[in-house]
């Protein structure tokens, strides 16, 4: 539970380009998680929603939150002459890259994930205009596909749910190029919960209400176990709730920072 | 139902040759129904085990049979001077380009489908050394499996069988390269034998046992209607079998000829 590499890797680099001195942007959130992000606040990164609120000729960094961002705002940052910060996750990079190349290899990409969701958005922009968003089942079965498809995932899909997928794409094309980029600690959180959730008399995941991968665990864990909450922080956490429960189960999503992890767990235990 | 185009060509290319008046040999059956190969023998087919059953210097044409055959048997054939005369099916072919061009492009070539079968030998050889083939969903579990895949299916495998396997690799490897070498025709035929069987009284699938295709039509059908037979010819065929029987259904392997189609057809009516 908690903090995966990608995450742990940008915080790490934001805190380092702070700790140097420099004017440090961020277009959007660098990772889900509130708390997190009010402590880079407070050390100093510029939070902005558009590169243009950059004054200009202004001398500044930019950091490229987690989850990536779409190619034009690199142009743009050169443009600008920011110095780039990287910290596009590792694994979200290589699904970019994957998605990038089956475009230039002649496919038509197909990406499974969330459109809302900014990685989707980064991946979309890396696949160009020869690809399609499925969000959904229900979605595929409507789509026109050309003969030859390649297919990424958002690194934080459920690997049962991508077999589907494929068992759906593939009768109805010639060709399917499948790049596997869920991410191997997603995966491994899923796995550890559900099997967790059904041996506990109540779960609590520790996480932002933003963070997808978060919110994909309380499902995960709700299904297994009824007795589930989610809370951002301890403060949210209420003891009737647990009430009778002898033993509670807790997890967090890949941005929870460990620290709010541990005071949940300092509770239960007095409690 | 009936002879789908790779066994049509086939079989044109064959009786051409013989009309010629060529010596015209094969290896193995041209396809499988004994009522044509017993034809095609009559009219001069000269059925060889081995190549080197062909006296040396002879001057003679070799055909490959329609679900293909190993590289060695072209690079021996070429050796004898042999005349080739390739009825492999170009669907089979095409399977056999995708396996070769995958495992040139690095993948490791899986190949789903029946390990003793001579068109999968053929996909086998295609591939080369850095190949396997599975022949059931229990064989996949077992298997280690190198991080990028190339996948081709014998081209009669049943394709909701086929999203299965694509649902179990994925989980287990990083890029999965999946060739459609599953052919239309068969689709079609399991397709049509799968609504007809419900709504008829008694179902007949004419075609020979050693026919792929064919029993995968009686499996289909028998799962669907309980009185389902498979006949080779119209002599099998029993009337008590009908008894009480209003409707009946037909459908044959796409290597049974139409004329032993039409004589069971006769007889049905008849009765």
């Amino acid at each position: 539970m908690g903090f995966c590499f990608g995450v742990k890797r940008a915080i790490e680099m934001t805190e380092k380009a702070l700790a140097s001195g420099e004017t440090v942007y961020i277009v959007g959130d660098l990772i889900h998680n509130k708390a997190v992000i009010e402590r880079l606040a407070r050390k100093g990164l510029k939070r902005i929603s558009n590169l243009d609120e950059i004054p200009a000729g202004r001398k500044a960094a930019l950091v490229i939150r987690a989850h990536g961002v779409p190619r034009e705002t690199y142009v743009e940052a050169e443009k600008l002459g920011l110095k780039l910060i990287d910290a596009t996750c590792p694994f979200v990079k290589k699904a970019q890259l994957a998605a990038s190349q089956l475009a230039a290899s002649g496919y038509h990409v197909i990406i499974i994930g969330d459109r809302e969701h900014s990685e989707v958005k980064g991946l979309l922009s890396a696949a160009g205009e020869d690809s399609t968003v499925v969000s959904s089942l229900e979605e595929l079965e409507g789509l026109e596909l050309p003969a030859r498809i390649g297919v990424v995932f958002q690194t934080t899909q459920p690997i049962d749910a991508a077999g589907t997928y494929l068992a759906g794409l593939f009768p109805r094309c010639a060709e399917l190029d499948v790049h596997n980029t869920i991410c191997n600690a997603t995966f491994k959180r899923q796995d550890a919960v559900s099997k967790l959730a059904p041996r506990v008399d109540a779960m609590v995941i520790v996480g932002d209400r933003h963070s997808a991968n978060t919110k994909r665990l309380t499902n995960i864990a709700s299904e297994l176990n009824p007795r589930t909450i989610q809370v951002e922080s301890a403060s949210e956490l209420e003891r009737a709730y647990f009430e009778g429960a002898h033993t509670v189960g807790v997890s967090a999503g890949a941005s929870t920072p460990d620290w709010l992890i541990e005071r949940v767990v300092e509770i239960l235990e007095r409690w």
